[in-house]
């Protein structure tokens, strides 16, 4: 899919230049350089964002159709949205807003937190194994396998060699999901420690909004030099050919939501899914289809 | 929620009557009697239905959310949509244009295929019970326990003694849930046996939707009068005060998704679910976040 072209919905997009590659994590990428209030590649403000979200809602969830259609053949493509943030940076919202167009019986979600007694008496992988997609879906995990090389150094609770070896578990991991047609795409939301404390300010305001709130969100935020230190590690470790990360400029919310968008119709049109033939003689079928009174 | 009230979003609903109550199964029920193209309660057509539709979108999503912040309060409550239905009835349609329209953080749904090996070495409730709601969720069955005592009794899978087994298990069963908050809303669609011939023929005529028939399709709809029987059944034994089945008339897919989305939003509005309080002293917190620059 190229930048300005016509995607199939009547309109021509606002992007001058595509995500998968301005957002993309390459060689000599420095996190500190990422402006959270740029817009890059997209020529519009808030009400054009708007309008592509909503103009590119149906083609995403129409490509989805024909993915999840496609595996009822012989295609084993899935998808696999991997989102990481800092608090408040607006996963939430990348959920209920991009992949909330999707048809949800195609979509496979999973929000992990702290792992239990069970999922720690096995490898860190070991649960996010179980919630790979499977052939068809559009898989998000919400937080993933990078808290464990995460919060995991930020707060010290694995030996750095253990966090070494787990960078290479998960470079492992995610190139076998490759092997098995799984498209990976790694998204990194990155706001300001400013727009999240007024985020967090507004939690704290609004009795409606209490509940999103943790006093152990502010904790977290207290170590933000040690976090964007971890991510950049994570990005220089783990951003390959295969599975890239994307970091996207998420202060502005209309903005990450459409990148977001951008990036998942980019892997899905890399695959390119056909409907399926049918397994059966649709002449025979018709004819007994026919037939049958009740 | 009383019918032809304002909902809370500012206009008028074309319900004259509540789903709740004429699409309700209760004493002297005959399914036999049901009009497939009926609209029981609708003031509307096709037009009004997916105004109406559109316009309770956001009051469900609105609800839901409510529901699944109360649960990081005390609260428990969870609500079980349970779906059922010949093919092509619509059960798909209801998932992604009723459930689709609230947040995919919220919602866990479950699509029942004929049991694994695994399944099949447990009782037939123990799959069933792995994926009941947690509380804050709205669940969705797309085909349930249900299939137990339908095609069990149907296929003659199993003796009618142990039919007879199931159903009061099942009676157990959904007791239980109710005592957990759990609200259970069982759904059967209704079409006619020329309508399912239509949406069979169009998915016949459509290379993309041949992917959607299968020749087993026509198999079940041979056995159309068996499953009427069973279903007839079904409701004389499991139709409760507590988790009570609503027939809905289905040849019209508008009149069918408004009339679940109504059914949900009536379960929704019973619970009545509240913003939690803050388990933490807000004005502590809002110092330590303002003294917080990272």
């Amino acid at each position: 899919m190229s930048a300005k072209k016509n995607s199939g919905r009547g309109t021509v997009s606002a992007w001058q230049e595509e995500p998968a590659e301005i957002l993309r994590v390459g060689p000599g990428f420095v996190l500190a350089d990422v402006d959270p209030d740029s817009t890059p590649g997209f020529s519009g403000g808030k009400t054009e964002g708007k309008a592509e979200l909503a103009a590119d809602a149906d083609l995403l969830s129409d490509t989805q159709e024909r993915l999840f259609a496609a595996s009822k053949g012989d295609a084993t493509d899935a998808v696999l949205l991997v989102l990481q943030a800092m608090d408040t940076a607006g996963k939430g919202g990348i959920v209920r807003h991009v992949v909330g167009a999707v048809d949800p019986q195609g979509v496979a979600l999973t929000a992990f937190k702290a792992p239990t007694e069970e999922e720690r008496s096995h490898d860190f992988l070991w649960r996010i194994e179980r919630r790979v997609p499977e052939p068809g879906y559009i898989g998000v995990f919400d937080r993933s396998h990078y808290e464990d090389v995460l919060i995991g150094s930020v707060r010290k609770l694995a030996e750095p060699a253990e966090i070494e070896r787990r960078f290479d578990a998960i470079l492992d991991f995610e190139s076998r999901l490759g092997d098995r047609n799984i498209r990976v795409v790694k998204v990194m939301l990155q706001i300001s420690p400013d727009e999240q404390k007024r985020r967090l300010a507004e939690r704290l305001d609004r009795p409606d909004k209490h509940w999103k709130f943790n006093p152990g969100d502010i904790d977290e935020r207290l170590l933000w030099p040690d976090y964007q230190a971890a991510y950049q590690r994570v990005f220089e470790r783990t951003s390959t050919e295969a599975a890239p990360w994307f970091v996207v400029p998420a202060n502005h919310k209309w903005y990450a939501r459409v990148a977001v968008q951008r990036l998942l119709l980019t892997a899905l049109t890399a695959i390119d899914p056909q409907w399926p033939a049918a397994d059966f003689d649709v002449e025979e079928q018709k004819a007994r289809l026919n037939a049958s009174t009740v």
